[in-house]
C-alpha cells in the first residue's frame, strides 16, 4: 500500500501518494481520465518549468509576489525545467482540452516543492499557493499554449533540426562522392536519359535543404508566445508589459528567441502557427519518404532487383529466409513519414475546431506535433548513420544498365528529328539491337556522327 | 552497471542484460532503432504468445517438433500470452517494417524461457532454438500480420466494444428519460421545429448503434489470419492444413472465431482488412465527435449559453477563473476523435504502400489501429460514466426556448400555404411579437384555428 | 442579351432566363454563390427527380395532392430523372450546406414544367406551387440526404461496381494465364522465395474481390433513406407510413432496394453511412494503388528495370524522348487512388461536423463521394481494358531472375538448420557463386540432396 | 456528324474534329482516358501558353529556331495565354502522370495555329512541328511542373490573395466598428471573462493576416521553375543559361517574379513547394473554418440561440419552414474549408510518391492545389460581401449576457484569493443570485470594494 497525504481543491479532499509533490487537481485528473497510455510529453513538462520560473521572476521584479516566495518558486520551477520532477507529471494527453490539469500539475508540484524549500508543510498551500502564487498573472489558457510553443521550439532545436542537418550532410557527401558515376535515369519508373548518381543524390539533398528552410520559415510563429493573454486574451489580472517581460525571461532561460504574441486573442483561440509547422513537417516527411523509397529500390536485389546501390547490412532480415538482409532503416523512415502524415491530418482537423475564445485541443495537438518532431529527428539521424553513410555504388551494374538504354536516342533527336529518332528506338527495342545499329541501318546517320552525338557524358547537362 | 550474458545471431555476439530473456536480434534492434518512445503495444506481445503457443501445439501434433521441446515452448509461449514477460519486449514501433525483430523478440524470449524450463543454459539455443523451434513453420511475414489481427480482435472485444456498448446504453437510457421533454430543434444552428429531447438522444444512440454494427461488419476480415503463408504467401516449409490447424488453435486459446485467410498472398502483401476496420473506427469517432460537441453546446452556460442541459461537475475548470466548470469529458472525447481521424489517414496511406509480396508498414499500422481502438473504448467508457450518465435536462429553460420559437409557424403552412406562413414568421420576427398575434393580425387564421394547429406536442411526429 | 421572365420568392422578384425552368430561389443562389466551378453532380439531379416523383405518387395516393397536379408533377419529375433537364440545374456545390437551393431548383423546375404541362403560365406558381405541391411532405433536410443516398446507390450500381468487377475478372484471368510461371518473390523490395506469377495476380484479385465485398457491406446503410424526417427528423407535416411508402416508390422507380431509415434524427444530423462507404472506397483505392504500383515496377524497363512484365503500349510517352512508352494507365489509377484518399479525409472531417438536428455539409459530401465512385469505376474499367488485359509475361527474364536467387536457400533450412543455411547464402553472396556450390563446399549437403531439396516448383506451396 | 481531318503521331493516324487545332496525341488521350469529368484547369492551359511563348522567344534569340517559325509560335502561344483556345484543351486530369498529353495538346494546338498563321496545311506538321519546334529545348517533365507553378502563382495573385485580403479588410473593419462593445467571453464553450466584440473580431483578423503571410512565405518556392531540366533534370538538349532565360521571359509575360529552380532534379522528382503551399492553404482554411463557425454560433437564433450577432438575410432558408434564414455563406465557407483539408491530404500523399527522376502525380496535384486556391479565394470574397460586411451587433442582448456572467468573479480573485472567489461564484450559481450579493453575504468584500473591483470595462486588458 502506498502511503498518502491529504490534498484539497475546491471539489474537496483527496489522498495523494506521499512521495509525490502533486496535489488534489492532479490526483483528480488521474481519476477522471483513465484514457489510453499517452502521457504528456516530457518536453511539455520542462516547458511548464520554464514558464513558471519566468513568471515568478517577473512577479518578483514587479513586487506583486513576495520575494521569498518568488525565490522558492523560481528554484522549484527551475528544477522542473531541469528534469528533476519528470516523474511527478503523471497525467495523460486525453484530459481537459485546455491542458488546465497539466498546468495545475505544475502549479501543485512547484508549490509543494517551494513549500518544502521554505520549510512548510507539503499540501498546506502555505506559504505557497498553487493558484495565487505559482499561477499568478497566468491562466491555463495562455500558459498551456505557451508551453506548447516552447516545447516545440526546444524539440526543433534539440532533435528535429540536428537530425535533418545530419541527413542533409550525408546526402551532400554522397552527392559529391558519386559525382562522376553516370547512370540511367528513370521517369515513370521506365528507362530515361542519363544523369550522374551524384546529381540524383543532389536532388535528394536539395529536398532536405528546402525542408529545413520550410521548418525554419515556420519557426517565427512558434516563437510567439500566448503568455499574457490570461483567461480570454485580454490580459486580465496582468500588468501592461507583462507579456513582453515574461517572453524575454523565457528567451533568456531557454536561449531561444521567444517574443510575446502580437495578438493574444488569436494565440488562445487558434493554433495556426502549430498547424503551419505541422505542414512543414509533413512536407519534409514526404521528401524523406521519397528518398528512402528510391534508395530501397535502387538497392533492391541482391540479384533480382535494380541493384545500383549496395546497402549496409545491419541485422538478420528474416526469421525464415537465411541470409536475407533488408533496407530496414528505409522502412523505419517511411513508416515514420506515413505516421507524420496522419499526425498532420489530426493537426489540421483539431486546429480548425476552436470555439470562441479558446481552442480546446491543446494536449492532443502538442502530443501530435512533438511526436512528429521527435520521430523525424530521430529517424533522420538513424537513417543517416546506419544506412546512408554506408551506401556504396555498384558501378559495374550501373554502367551496364546505362549503356544498354534506348533512351540515349534522345541525344539524336535534335540532329535527325523526333519522328526519326522514335523509329530508331522502336526498331532497336523490337529487334533487341543497339541504337547505333538501327540508326545506321535506317540511314539517318553514319557511325561517326552517331558516336559524336550519342555520348552519355555529354547528356548530363546543357550544351555549352 | 547491468550484468550481461553473451547472445549470438548471424551478425555476431552481443551482450544482453542477464535478467532478461531476449537474445541477440532483440538487442541488435535496440541498438539500431533509437527512434521515438513508442513501444510495441502490449496487445501485440500477448498475440505473439498466442501464435507461438498455437504453432508449437500444431508442430507437436504433427510430430515435426520434439514433444519435450514442444511442451516447453507451449508453456513459455503461454506465459507470454498471460503477460508474464511484458517487460521482456523492449522494442520500438519504428523498426523493420515487417516486424521481424519483434517476432524474433518473442522467439528469443520463448526459446530462452523454454531452455530454462528444460534445465538448459540460457543463450545456448540448446535444446531450444529461436528459429528452428519457436519459429518452426513460420515467417515474420505471416506471423506479424497474424499478431496484428489477433491483437486487434482482442482489443476490440475487451476494450473497444465494451466502451461503445456502455455509451450506447447510456444514450438509450437518456433517450428514454427525456422522452417527454419537448424542445426546440436547431438546423443550420438556427431555430427550427420542435422535437423531444429523447428523440435527440435517440439519434445519438442510433449513431453509436450503427457504429458498433460497422465495427462488427469489419471484424470478419480481422478474424482471417495470415499464418501459414510463411515467407511470401506460398506456405513454403509448412504442411497442407497447417494454416487451418493453427488458426483453430488460436481460436481455442483466445476464444475468438479466427480462421485461416483464404488468400495468403493478399494477407501478407496488404492490410486492407485493417484499413477497412480503421475506416469503421473513424466513422464511429466522427459520430462520437458530433455527440460530444452537441452536448457541450446544449450544456453551454451556465448563464450565457444555450443552457438546455445541466452537465456534471467533475473538477475545477480554470486556474484563473474561480468556480468555472468545463465539459472536460466531451473535450477528451473530441480530442480522441480528432486523433483517430489522423490515425485513419496514416492507415490509409500505409495500407496502399505494400510492394510485391509484402507490406512493410506492419508495426506502424498496428500501433495506429490499436491506439485508436484503445482510445475510443476508454473514452467511451469515461464519457459515459463521468458525463453522460449525470446529465440533467434544464426543463424550464428548454420549455421557454421552445415556446418562443418562430419555427412553430411550420405547422401552419399546410393550412395557410408556405408564402403566407412566411409572412407571419417574418412579421413576428421584425416586430418581436408572437406568431399568434401576427397570424391573426394578418387575417390568415382565427385564434381557435391557430391554437388547434400550432401545438408543439403534435409537431414531434407524423400525423395519424 | 438573354430574354428573361420574372420569378418571385419571399425575398422578392428576380429575372431568370426565359428558356430555363428554374425560379427565383435558384436564380438567387446563382447570384449568391459565385464560388468555384463544381456543379452539383448529374447523379444528384437525377436522384431529385426520383424523389419528387415518388413523393407526388404517394401524395396522390393519399389524396393530399390533387390528382391532376400530381400527374403533372409525376410526369415532370420523371423527366428530370430521365435527364431531360440536366441543363436546368446550374447551381454549384458550394451553396447552403443543406442543399436547400438544389432541392428548390428541382421544385422550381418541376413546378414550371408541370405548369407548362397543365397549360399554365410559367413562373405563376399556379396551378403548381414549388413548395406547396412539389415539396409536399418534404423538407430539404430529408430530401437532400435522400438524394445523396440515391445518387450514391445508382453510381455504385452503374459505374463503381461494374468497373471493379471488370478489374476483378481481368486479374482472375491473368492469375489463371500465369499460373505455371514460377518467379522470384520480393519482400522488403528484396529477393525472397519463389511463387508463381499466377499466385501474385491471385493476391491482387483477392484484394479487389474483398474491396467489392466491403463496398457491398457498406451499401445497406446507403439504401436507408431519410425521406420522411422532414425538418428535424420528426416527420412533421407527413403522415404515418409516409416514409415507408415513398421509399418503396423510390425502390420501384430505380430498381434498387431502398428502405426508410429506422431513425430519421440520425439520418438528418449525420451522414455516417456515407462516411463508412467512403472508407470502403478508400480501402479499395489503396488496393488499386498497390496493384497498379506493383505492375509498373514489374513492367519497368524496357532494359534497365525489373522487366518481368511486358506492358501494352498505348501512346507516345514523352515529348522529348523518342520511342518512350510509359505505364500511363497505372498512373491514372494511382492518381485516382491518391485523390480518393483526399476525398475520404474530407468526408471524415465533414461527417463529424453536424450540429444538433442537421449536418450542413451535404453538397460537399455528396460531391466528394460521388466523385470517388465515378473515378474508381472509370479508372478500373480503363486500366483493365487498356493495360491489364494486354499484359504479357516476359518468361525468359522471369526464369533467369528466379533461378539466380539466393533465397532458394530457404528450402534448405529445415534440413541443415537456419544458421547453416545462412552461412551458405552469405558465402554465395560474397563470392558471387551459386547456392549449390557453397552448400557442398561448406559440407552441409551433397549434390543429390541439394537437388532433391532445392526445387523451386516445390517451394510454391505447403508440403503434402 | 463532326467533320474530321487526319492527324498522325508515332502510333499512327487518327481522325480529329476539323474545327479543333489539336492533333493525334491529344485525340489519343481522349480515347485512352475516359475517366471522370475533371478537365485540366484553365489556369494550366494559360500557363502552357506562357511557357511555349517564353521558350520560342528564347529559341529565336539563340538562333536555334528559325525566326519566322518562332514568330508564328510566339503569336499562337500568346493566343493560348490570352484564352483564345481554352476550348481546344479537352483532356481530363486523369491521364499520364507527367501531364505529357496536356503538354502535347499545347504543342499540337500551337503548331497547327502557327501553321495556319504561316499559310500551311493544318495537320501537316509543316512548317511547324509540335515536338521539334513548339517543344524545342523542353520536355513534359520540366514543362508541366513549370505550368503547375505558373498556374498556381497566377491563381494566388488573381484569386486567392484578393479574396483573403478582402476578408481581412472586412474583419478589421468589424473589429474597429465593434471596439467598444463589451461582451462575455467563452472558453470551453462556457462563460468566461469579458472582452470586446472588437477584440474577438481582431483575433479573427489576425488569423487571416497570418494566413496571408503564410501563403506569401510559401510563394518563393512556387516562383522557382523547373523549365530547363528537360527529361530528367540534366538540361539535356538545352544550352547553358536557358533556364534563366526562359524564366525571365515568363516573368516578363506574367508580371510575376519567376526564377529558374536552383536544382532541377528536385524540381522534376518532387513537388514539395506545392505540398508546402497546400499546407499554408489548409492552415488558412482552418482559420476560416473557425471564424465562420464562431460567427454562425454567435448569430444563432433568432430566439433560441446565442443571438449576439445579427446576420444578413440573403435568401429563403428552408423549403418547409417558412421565414427561416440560415447562415449560408458560413456554410459555404466551412464546406470549402473541409474540402481543402481533403485536398491537402491528397497533396501530401501524392507529393511523397515520386520515383527516381520524376513524380507522376502532376495533373492530379495541380488540380487539387488550384481548386483549393480558387475555392478559398472565391469563398473569402463571397463570405465577406454577403455575410461579414452586413453583420450587426445585437447590443442589448450582448450587454445582458455579459452582466449576468459569474465569471466576472475573476476580477475579485487577486483581492480575496482564488479559493474564496470560487466560493462566491459557486454560491451565486447555486442560488441563482448575483456575485455581489454573495460576495458581501460571505463577508469577503463590502459593496464599495466590489463595485470598485468588478468592473467589466477594466477587465478587457492588463492593469496599468
Amino acid at each position: 500500500m502506498t502511503e498518502t497525504r491529504t490534498e484539497t481543491d475546491s471539489f474537496g479532499p483527496l489522498e495523494v501518494p506521499t512521495d509525490k509533490y502533486w496535489g488534489a487537481q492532479t490526483q483528480r485528473s488521474i481519476m477522471n481520465f483513465p484514457i489510453g497510455w499517452e502521457k504528456q510529453p516530457v518536453a511539455i513538462v520542462r516547458a511548464l518549468g520554464v514558464i513558471k520560473k519566468a513568471c515568478a521572476m517577473a512577479n518578483k521584479e514587479s513586487g506583486k509576489l513576495d520575494a521569498k516566495i518568488a525565490d522558492a518558486v523560481i528554484q522549484a520551477a527551475g528544477e522542473v525545467f531541469e528534469g528533476k520532477f519528470d516523474d511527478n507529471f503523471p497525467l495523460v494527453v486525453w484530459q481537459t482540452g485546455s491542458g488546465t490539469q497539466s498546468n495545475m500539475n505544475s502549479n501543485e508540484v512547484i508549490a509543494n516543492r517551494a513549500i518544502e524549500i521554505m520549510g512548510g508543510v507539503i499540501g498546506s498551500k502555505d506559504p505557497v499557493h498553487p493558484n495565487d502564487h505559482c499561477n499568478m498573472g497566468q491562466s491555463s489558457n495562455d500558459t498551456f499554449p505557451t508551453a506548447m510553443h516552447i516545447a516545440a521550439a526546444m524539440t526543433t532545436r534539440d532533435v528535429l533540426l540536428p537530425g535533418l542537418r545530419k541527413l542533409l550532410a550525408g546526402l551532400e557527401a554522397k552527392s559529391e562522392e558519386f559525382k562522376d558515376i553516370i547512370k540511367i535515369g528513370r521517369t515513370h519508373t521506365q528507362d530515361a536519359t542519363p544523369l550522374t548518381l551524384g546529381q540524383e543524390f543532389g536532388g535528394y539533398a536539395h529536398q532536405i535543404r528546402q525542408g529545413i528552410a520550410r521548418i525554419e520559415a515556420a519557426l517565427p510563429g512558434i516563437y510567439e508566445l500566448a503568455q499574457g493573454g490570461t483567461a480570454v486574451g485580454t490580459g486580465l489580472n496582468t500588468q501592461h508589459g507583462w507579456g513582453e517581460k515574461v517572453a524575454a525571461n523565457m528567451a533568456e532561460i531557454t536561449g531561444l528567441p521567444f517574443v510575446t504574441a502580437p495578438n493574444k486573442f488569436e494565440a488562445l483561440a487558434a493554433h495556426d502557427a502549430m498547424v503551419f509547422m505541422s505542414g512543414a513537417l509533413a512536407t519534409t516527411a514526404g521528401a524523406m519518404y521519397k528518398i528512402a523509397n528510391d534508395i530501397r529500390f535502387l538497392g533492391s536485389g541482391p540479384r533480382s532487383g535494380l541493384g545500383e546501390l549496395i546497402l549496409p547490412e545491419n541485422e538478420p532480415g528474416s526469421s525464415i529466409m537465411p541470409g536475407k538482409v533488408n533496407p530496414t532503416q528505409a522502412e523505419a523512415m517511411t513508416q515514420v513519414a506515413a505516421h507524420v502524415m496522419g499526425n498532420d491530418a489530426a493537426m489540421k482537423f483539431a486546429g480548425s475546431q476552436g470555439h470562441f475564445e479558446l481552442n480546446v485541443y491543446n494536449p492532443m495537438m502538442s502530443y501530435n506535433l512533438l511526436q512528429s518532431m521527435q520521430l523525424l529527428g530521430d529517424v533522420a539521424d538513424s537513417f543517416t548513420e546506419r544506412m546512408l553513410n554506408g551506401i556504396k555504388a555498384n558501378e559495374p551494374r550501373i554502367d551496364k544498365l546505362m549503356k544498354e538504354s534506348l533512351m540515349l536516342v534522345t541525344a539524336l533527336a535534335p540532329t535527325i528529328g523526333y519522328d526519326n529518332a522514335t523509329k530508331v528506338a522502336k526498331t532497336a527495342h523490337k529487334n533487341g539491337t543497339t541504337l547505333k545499329e538501327e540508326a545506321i541501318a535506317l540511314g539517318f546517320v553514319d557511325e561517326a556522327t552517331f558516336d559524336a552525338v550519342v555520348r552519355p557524358e555529354q547528356m548530363i547537362g546543357p550544351k555549352d
